[in-house]
């Protein structure tokens, strides 16, 4: 396939123009591009422009507010809450996270809960919002019901992002974000797209019965990662992400969607730790000691997560963002059909 | 092996006077009673008896002061510090429960640190703690150097061990403690000890080649559950509650001690939730979803983690603790040789 290098804020252009023209608001179509273009220019490309047509799915559907105006509360607890008021979470977040910075500062620790949102990002994006301000950060929210418990045999749980930086001053900072299931739900349709099987251990049939298909494992179920440790995790953030907050846990975000073409609405958990306050007192520069730890995986030939990403984006911002012609015409034909180039 | 039942109470006096012979003084004599008795009621026997030789170990060596007196440090943040002085943790933890508990409905969230302990509990018996006081916990901390990171070849990682709580009023909590490697440390020793081979997965031999045996494993280096993702996970503990929290992490606990035939010091890293807080302005009891997400779990005959350990504990709370003749025999001579008693 024949490819072009579009630079960052070319494709950002292109981007925003589409979701402004399937009626996002400024806010929220700034917000998406950012985490969109995000995702493609580190060839992360499970969470880039293949997201594009979920949120105007979504949005058609009218299951979520293309205006919606988040509003922060804060008041002198640990706990800063912003209601994205039924719009995407990722304008809530930005307009959140200057308050959880504030508030972690303060105290320490802090959480930031995200309700009535509408989600379908990657967590590093806004994990790297706060490394960017010298924070430690974890992050976990419900998706919808598409996994099934350790042990069980139907959908229940979700994909459940759980995701945690750290802050490198000389380096872009260590940062992982994962799906609790085995594979991301995403990667799984890449595989239904191109046709190819599942690795084995990724997904249950509808029956129960292990499958490699993956049109049998999204009508079926998927599996946790790591056995009954990682569904244990899973369920955690269901608890924490869900119902502490508030929120909706991931069955009932299936139950109330009735379909998982859309994005789904829940709330999110984000809890910010400040390695200045915690170390006070104490012997040894946090920052330093950490580079050290990094060091000692780097020499015995391991890799710290998202270094990949890191090298893509190095390349992706000084040569562009490589697209097939194919994904150009795409998005050409997005912003010029709107809703209507949707199947 | 004949055996007989022993009360709660029974192996709790017999433990006390074994580790005051010892040279506990009686507040950490009467702590790691609690939670030695806690494991072996629950039938968790990596976490019982097993350990006392362990904790007389390290007290003969030097390695823990027998007497110290922690201190707990508090002001108007998020963090309650708790200065463990050389001690065991667990009195450190004890002491600093209340002060966690009140700074968590205060602010809705906080963290406990420990630092300067000497570990060797599971966590259970302190996320416990915590869900009975209505609070959602979670808990972490290093051990020492003995797990290779995904794609390494040499121990760098502690066991790490990961635990969350959520309380239940009309049940045993919600909780989950399990090591970031595939298997607890403790395990493998119970399989060199009783001479059998290990699971494939669990570790390499010091060549860094897969092997099943228990001494070649506890030579060479074990494995992080689920790949990269549990490596990245227990990555996150070294951060968060060795290098953040001032402490060492598990490299420098090994290096420091020189021994894993002791119980490594560094410190301790619990986050509180309190769900009531999180909850405020929300609709729905976070008490009642819970219980029906436990119940779907339930419901596809998929379980939840704790259940084997609330059996025992009830079985043997009303009919006694369930003790070999051997494993008597060996208590009470560590009773009446003291430091004599160890190999």
């Amino acid at each position: 396939m024949s490819q072009a290098k579009l630079s960052h804020s070319a494709l950002a252009q292109l981007v925003t123009k589409i979701f402004e023209r399937g009626g996002l608001s400024p806010l929220h179509a700034n917000a998406l591009t950012r985490v969109i273009v995000a995702g493609e220019g580190d060839a992360c490309k499970s969470h880039g422009i293949y997201r594009i047509e979920g949120c105007l799915r979504t949005i058609k559907a009218g299951k979520v507010v293309p205006d919606a105006v988040p509003v922060v509360q804060q008041d002198d607890s640990g706990i800063v809450r912003v209601d994205a008021k039924g719009g995407f979470s990722n304008a809530a977040f930005e307009l959140g996270a200057p308050v959880l910075a504030e508030r972690c500062r303060t105290l320490g620790i802090a959480a930031m809960v995200i309700n009535d949102c509408t989600h379908f990002a990657a967590l590093w994006p806004e994990i790297e919002m706060m490394t960017d301000l010298g924070l430690a950060a974890m992050a976990m929210c419900p998706s919808y019901a598409s996994v099934a418990p350790s042990g069980g045999t139907e959908p229940l749980m979700g994909t459940n992002p759980f995701a945690f930086g750290w802050p490198r001053p000389d380096h872009p900072p260590y940062v992982f974000d994962f799906a609790t299931s085995v594979a991301a739900r995403g990667e799984i349709e890449l595989h239904r797209r191109a046709g190819t099987p599942l690795p084995e251990g990724w997904a249950i049939a509808p029956d129960g019965t292990p499958t490699t298909d993956p049109e049998a494992a999204l009508a079926g179920a998927m599996l946790p990662f790591g056995g009954h440790k990682g569904s244990a995790i899973s369920t955690m953030i269901e608890l924490l992400a869900g119902v502490m907050i508030g929120d909706q846990t991931s069955p009932e975000a299936r139950e109330a969607l009735g379909a998982m073409s859309l994005a789904p609405a829940h709330g999110e958990l984000i809890i910010a730790f400040d390695p200045a306050r915690f170390a006070a007192g104490r012997t040894g520069d946090p920052m330093a000691r950490a580079e050290r730890l990094f060091e000692a995986i780097l020499g015995q030939g391991a890799r710290l997560p998202s270094q990949r990403r890191f090298a893509a984006r190095a390349e992706t911002v000084a040569h562009g963002i490589p697209l097939t012609h194919d994904e150009i015409k795409n998005l050409e034909r997005l912003l010029e059909l709107g809703f209507d180039a949707l199947n």
